[in-house]
Parts: C-alpha cells; structure tokens; sequence
C-alpha cells in the first residue's frame, strides 16, 4: 500500500470523528477522488515576495499542482491543485479588531493546514476568530472541488464542491455542493447544498436556498464520483489549458502589462484581452477577450470571457463573468457563475452587487440596473422580480424582508453598508487605488512574486508524497 | 551595501587567512566577478531520485544556477552555476579502503560547502580523505570557471579556471589555471598554470607542464577580469543555447532515448544525435551531431560536436571533443580540450587514453593508435612524438621515463592499470554494463530524477541570497 493511500485513510478517520454527531463518513468522497498517479505528477509552487513573511514548512504531505504564499504549514494533508495564498495574513504588532475589543498580535500569523484533504480548494485571508488571532487553522477537513475556505478557521468540516465558507470560524459541520456560509462562528450544523446564509450578530440575516432541481443541474455530488453538473463542465473543458503555462519557468504571458498591474504567470490570458492600470490577476484565473478596466481584478479560479469590467470591478474568488458587461465597482461574489451570450448579453449596472454563489446563466438579454443586490438564479429579465432588490430598498428596510426564495430580516442598512466596505478594503488589498506612490495592494506587491516549483517522491511506497521541506528567512 | 557583498568580502578574508604563507589575495579575482543582478536572475535545482539519500540544507547562501544532488550543505558560500552531484557519495554501513585499512562509515555522507565561493565548478564523486571518509567538505575556498572538485576535500585553496583537483585533499594551496593534481595529499603548494601531475605513494609520478605562450592562448587569468582564451571562448558561445532548456519544464528534450540511458532535461541536445543504450548524458552536456555509442557519457561542461563515440567511452567533467571519432573504451580526461575538424579530421584508436587536461587542436589530421596514452600539446601528427606513448611501451617503464616535456618516474604499470581500473569503475558506476537487471549505473537511476527549482530574494538588501531551506525525507 502506498504511503499517500494510508494518509488518506488517517485524514478520513480524524475527520469521520468529528462528524460523528450526526454521523457522516467522508471516505466516499474522498477515497479514489484523485488517482494515485496524479499526485505523483504535478509540482507545486511556493512564491517568495518581498512584501510577505516567510516560512514554509511541509512534513508528511502531498501537495501536488498546489500554490502557496506567505507562511504556511502543512503536516499530514493532501492538497491537491489547492492555492493557500498567506498575503494577507495578519503581522506581529497588529491589533485585531473583534466587536470593539483589541486583540494584539504576538507573533506574525500562519496558515497551518493538518490532517487535511483539499481538492482544488483556495485558502485565503486571515483567521477572523478572535480566540486564534495569530493562526489560520485548517485541520480535520475536507474540501472538495473549488471550495474556498476564506478567513474561515475550520475544524472537522467537510465542505462539498464550490462551498463557501468566509469569514467564519467552522467546527464539526457539513456544509453542502454551492453553500456559502458567512456567519461568524458555527458548530455541528449541516448546511444543504445551495444555502447562501449570510448572517451577521443581530444585526441581520440573509437566506438562500436554490431549489434542488436547479441546483442538480449546475452541481451535483454523489458518493464515489467526482462532482459533476455545469460548473464542473465549465471548468474542465478549459483545464487543458492551463497545462502550458504550468511546464513554462518563463515569466510573463505575452500581452501588455501597465505599470501598477500584476499578470500571474500561471494564469491563462488569450484573446483580444487587455489589462488596465493596477490590474490584479492572481494565478489559475483564465481571461479570453476580456477588457479588464483599471484596478479590477480576477482572482484564483475567476474566469472572464468575452466580458468588459469598466473598471473597479471585484471578482471574488471562483467567479465567473462570461457574456457581460459590467458596469463600474460592480462586484461578483465568490464562485457566482454570471454567464450571458452574443444573443443573450449581460448588462450590471454601477455599484450593483451579485451575491456570492448567484447563477446568472441566460437566456435573452438581461439589464440589471445600477446599484441593486442580486441573488439566485436568474435565466430571464422577470426572474429579476424575484432575484433582486435595489440598494435603496434594501437600505430602509428594517425587520422581514422576503422576495421569492430569498428572505431577509434585520437591518437593511447594516447589510448594505457591510458589503459596500467590504467591496472598499477589497480594492485596497488589491491596490487598485495605487497612485505610483501611496496605496499599494497585491497588484503591486504580486509583480516581484518569483516561484519555486517542489517536486514529489517520483517512485516507490513514496511516490506522491513530498520530503519535508522547511523555508525559513 | 548588498548582503551577497557583504558575504563575498567574507569568504575572501577567510581564504585570504588561509593563503597567508605564501601570502595570495583572492579578492581581485572575486569581487565583481559576477555582476550582482546576475545572482538573482538565476534558479537553483536540486534533484530528487529514488536512489540516493535525500538532505539539503542551504543557510546564508547564493546559489544562483547551481544544481545539487545527494546530500549537500551549503553554509555562507556563493555557488555561481555550479554543480554538485552528491551521487557517489558513501552510504551508512560502507566501508572505507585506504591502503589496505578498512574504515567504516557510520553515517551517510555529505558534501559540504562553508565559506566558499565557486563559480561554473563540478564537485562530484566523495571524501578521499580517510580522516573524513563522511563529509565531503569544500570550506574557505575560491574556484573559478569550469574547476573540477572530484573527490577532492579542499581547504583554504584558489582553484583557477579549469582547474582540477582529483581524489586529492589540499590544503593552503594555490592552484594555478588548468592545472591537474591528482596527489593523494597536497599541502601549502603553489601549483603553476597548465600543471598537470599525477602522483601514488612512491609508486609512480606523472607530470608535465604546458609552456606559457601555449597555455596563454587556452586560458589566461589577470586579477580583476573574467578568464580569457580559447577554453573560454567555445564555452561562451555556446551558453546562450542553454536557456532554453533552463526555461522549461518539461522533462526531455526530443530525441530518442533508448531503455537504460538516460539524458539530462538541462543538456543541450542538437544536430543529427544518436543516444544509445546505456548512455549517460548530465545536465550541461552539449552534445551537437553526436554519435553517443552504447555506455558511453557525456558529464556535466562537455562538449560533443560532431564526434563518433563508438562504445564504453568515458569522457570526464568538462572533456569537450570536436570533429573526432573515437574507439570503444577510449578515455578522455577531464577537462580535456580535443578539436580536429572536416580538414583536420581526429581519429582516436580503441582503449587510448587522453590525459586530463590534454589540448589536442588540429592543423592536420591525426591518427592517434589504439592503446596509446596522449598527454600536452597536439596540433599535428608528429606532434605524438612528444605527446603520447604506447600502453605497453609504458607498462614496461620501472624508474624514470622522459618524453617531451612529460616526466615519468616509477611503475609504468601501475599507472596504466590504475588508469583502467579508474575508467572500468567509472563505466560501471555509469552504468554502462547494465542488462535490463544487474549493473544498473547512473545512466539508469538518472532517468528517474525530478528537479525542484528555486529561487533567491528578488528585491531589497537579500537581493540574489536564498533563504534556509532545509529538506529531509
């Protein structure tokens, strides 16, 4: 038996305890998910920077085709394909702010990843728990394809494909297929697949849940196969592409990078695509004909096809804006899949908001107006009736709010406000308001990124597995 | 001031302290050497196979180009596009013979760099030191272009360019451009340019020395310069077809490689070349209408140009061959310059030996005979007159032999079945004789070797130094 295969069987055991109440087995999902010859067949990639703390340490560990930055530690985990991206990890002497208390920071903060099985799954941010300030910890989990775990601390979960958890500190839960979660802290709780639960204090709550024939047809999981369904489609067809930039050490993809703009050279950029100033695209986005205006963004696992950002867009990770043109400072939430045609174009007006995990996939023209919030599932102009709401609305709503499936209760303003300062320290982060001086973000630091590429035992009880590796400044 | 400059005056002030009597500056030939952005232009790679013990470990260092294998530490040293190849060193459980003791080793061995600065150098093979039969230690020296370190531990010592110390331990030693010492133990010496000397006990001892007008035109060293000379030259116009292989990934170059040979992904393979089986082919060969016949090699730093290597043919770090075909089981030495052309075609007769260090540059043709040995300056045919001598000739010779400028004193026989014994060990250890089971070489184990690539800081003050990585198994 292959020393990968008995790891897998050690992470399977310690995340079936901590989903023992109610009892839900992993080992179908996750045994057999990847054949054993791909672990042995891709390197991963660990980016030094000259704006980030450094330390890596891997140990007893398959990190195939996967992608790190920052100060990581991984120990008795399989990652596969996975991005772990530590740039915005917190830093010793900073204050963490938790409902107005102030937590100092010791020691510069990690990423620690043990006993883990992470598909395709992109680890971002920092940990939001206030009880552990200085550590991102991963440990007991799964996460299946395209999940992305995102200032989320999570223990003993297991998260389907294309799940989301942000901002929220997860014990002993199963969180469904396409399920977002952001609700600060949750414990043994099993989320259905296609729930958007967004939840904040008392302040407010939003809910979601895609009925289950539409959800079906986009993502669908059963045990013993891989995910299937539209997305998957979507991102398969296009994976082969991705296969030429990762055999190249050269640089830079051939297309014109302003001053202020980072182009991962591990992303896919084709097509009449052009990038404006203090442009973000992070590694594994894929842009074909895409206008990305200036300080927009493609972050880890964002397609753009055929698509105009008129500038200031944030496209959280995951999503996918084909088809469509988007208004300024319109954002798309994680793993959203926003897909228009030449016969069926998207238009999204200024400001407005698509909900993390909103499917937009059409079939005649649609016009989202300026400044609105849209969630669901949206095919025609009407379905926005039931999948949308303006901003202003929104903001003077207090108490229940219900429309279509969606319902809302609490304090629209609050809502609203949140995402908008969200949306604000996002274009920070990304420096898309770099002007050649002040204002720096990761599409100024990312430019100096240079990568090392770590190979796996080739052959023998070994193969697949990584030596122990320790980085240190 | 740069780190990497802070660490080059260190290195030199602790070689200058070992070259005090008689006193020697490093630092001119040092300092500014390698222009500072080249440190950080370049990856380091070190390779993993299944065959050989696995530790790296790197601290306070540059290597910027340079490759390791094996085991290696490298503390405080600048490592210019060097070569460490850490697979013959001696495992836990060996035993060490030296003159009929038997040494046993009770740890694997390692190589170790520490405090010393090598630019373009080969370091292979192990310890022949039996006071250090488990380190490999290569401490408080400078070594310039295309210098050999085989088997060699050297302390305090300049090497300069293409020189060669081999199974010898020096230390305080000076070692003067292209000089060849092969002495079991070498202290305190200067040892001039185009030096070539081989010496066992009071068995035999070989020497000769190239004169200076010759010499001169091959290579040449003033302080403050890079190395000039025909040497030099054919090595640099032919580095700038080496970056495409540096820039991929991708694990073979096109050619056909038959079952038990194996060919570097960092060779330059070209022209209508011919790899047969067993065939072993390092990284930063060059082989250019190259006819490899069965078990033949080409290490790192050769050169094969339109050559016929008919079978079993050893040719040593940095041999280069050009215009020449050569028998089965010929031998030519490292760094070996060997060069006749379509006018001044060279023929080399079965089981010759060209000694290392040989310049053999063609105005005519020459035929040198089967079992010949061939030493110096060679340009034309009655140039063997004074430059080579049959093996039995040789083997006959007890007490002093001159020819030429070559002095000869003692056994002839044992030096000739010291030279065979060495070249049938190098075949074996290559894996020249291997059938599909047994006698499995180099030449097979390479096949399964993948490569990490890594990379220094690439801005601010670490510019061009690497961090501590430290990998294990």
């Amino acid at each position: 038996m292959y020393r990968i295969e008995k790891l897998i069987d050690r992470i399977i055991d310690r995340v079936n305890i901590n989903l023992r109440e109610p009892a839900f087995d992993v080992g179908p999902y996750v045994r057999h998910l990847v054949p054993l010859d791909k672990f042995g067949k891709f390197y991963a990639f660990y980016g030094l920077a000259p704006h980030y703390p450094l330390h890596f340490f891997f140990t007893h560990s398959s990190l195939a085709g996967s992608y790190f930055l920052g100060r990581c530690t991984v120990d008795h985990s399989v990652l596969y394909k996975s991005d772990l991206r530590g740039d915005e990890l917190k830093r010793k002497g900073d204050s963490f702010h938790y409902r107005g208390i102030q937590i100092p920071l010791h020691d510069d903060e990690s990423i620690v990843v043990k006993d883990s099985f992470l598909v395709k799954t992109l680890v971002h941010n920092n940990s939001h728990d206030p009880e552990n300030p200085e550590e991102f910890r991963i440990q007991n989990t799964v996460a299946l394809h395209y999940a992305n775990i995102h200032g989320a601390p999570v223990e003993g979960c297991f998260l389907g494909p294309f799940a989301t958890v942000d901002l929220t500190t997860v014990h002993d839960c199963v969180i469904g297929a396409f399920a977002y979660v952001q609700v600060g802290e949750l414990s043994h709780e099993q989320v259905p697949p296609g729930t958007v639960w967004i939840r904040s204090h008392d302040d407010f709550e939003f809910l979601y849940r895609f009925p289950e024939d539409v959800l079906g047809r986009y993502i669908a999981l059963r045990p013993g196969a891989a995910p299937t369904g539209e997305l998957m489609d979507f991102v398969e067809s296009r994976k082969g592409e991705f296969q030429a930039v990762f055999d190249s050490v050269a640089c830079c993809p051939g297309i014109s990078i302003p001053e202020g703009a980072s182009v991962s050279p591990y992303a896919v950029v084709k097509g009449a695509t052009t990038i404006e100033g203090n442009v973000l695209v992070a590694q594994r986005a894929y842009l074909s004909d895409a206008w990305m205006g200036s300080g927009s963004n493609a972050q880890e696992n964002c397609y753009i096809v055929d698509a105009q950002l008129q500038g200031y867009n944030v496209t959280a990770h995951g999503g996918k804006i084909v088809g469509a043109t988007l208004g300024p400072k319109v954002f798309v939430g994680f793993n959203a899949f926003v897909r228009g045609s030449a016969d069926a174009p998207l238009v999204i007006g200024e400001a407005s908001i698509v909900m993390p995990h909103t499917i937009i996939d059409l079939e005649e023209a649609v016009a989202i107006p300026p400044r609105h919030v849209v969630w669901g599932h949206i095919r025609r102009a009407r379905d926005l009736e039931d999948n949308s709401v303006a901003m202003d609305e929104l903001v003077a709503c207090q108490g229940e709010f219900r429309r279509g499936l969606m319902r809302f209760r609490g304090s629209g303003s609050a809502f609203v406000r949140g995402f908008q300062h969200r949306i604000e320290h996002i274009l920070e982060e990304n420096g898309a308001y770099y002007d050649g001086r002040h204002h720096m973000g990761h599409a100024q630091k990312g430019q100096n990124i240079i990568f090392n590429l770590i190979q796996p035992y080739p052959q023998g009880d070994m193969k697949g597995m990584y030596p122990t590796i320790d980085i240190r400044p």
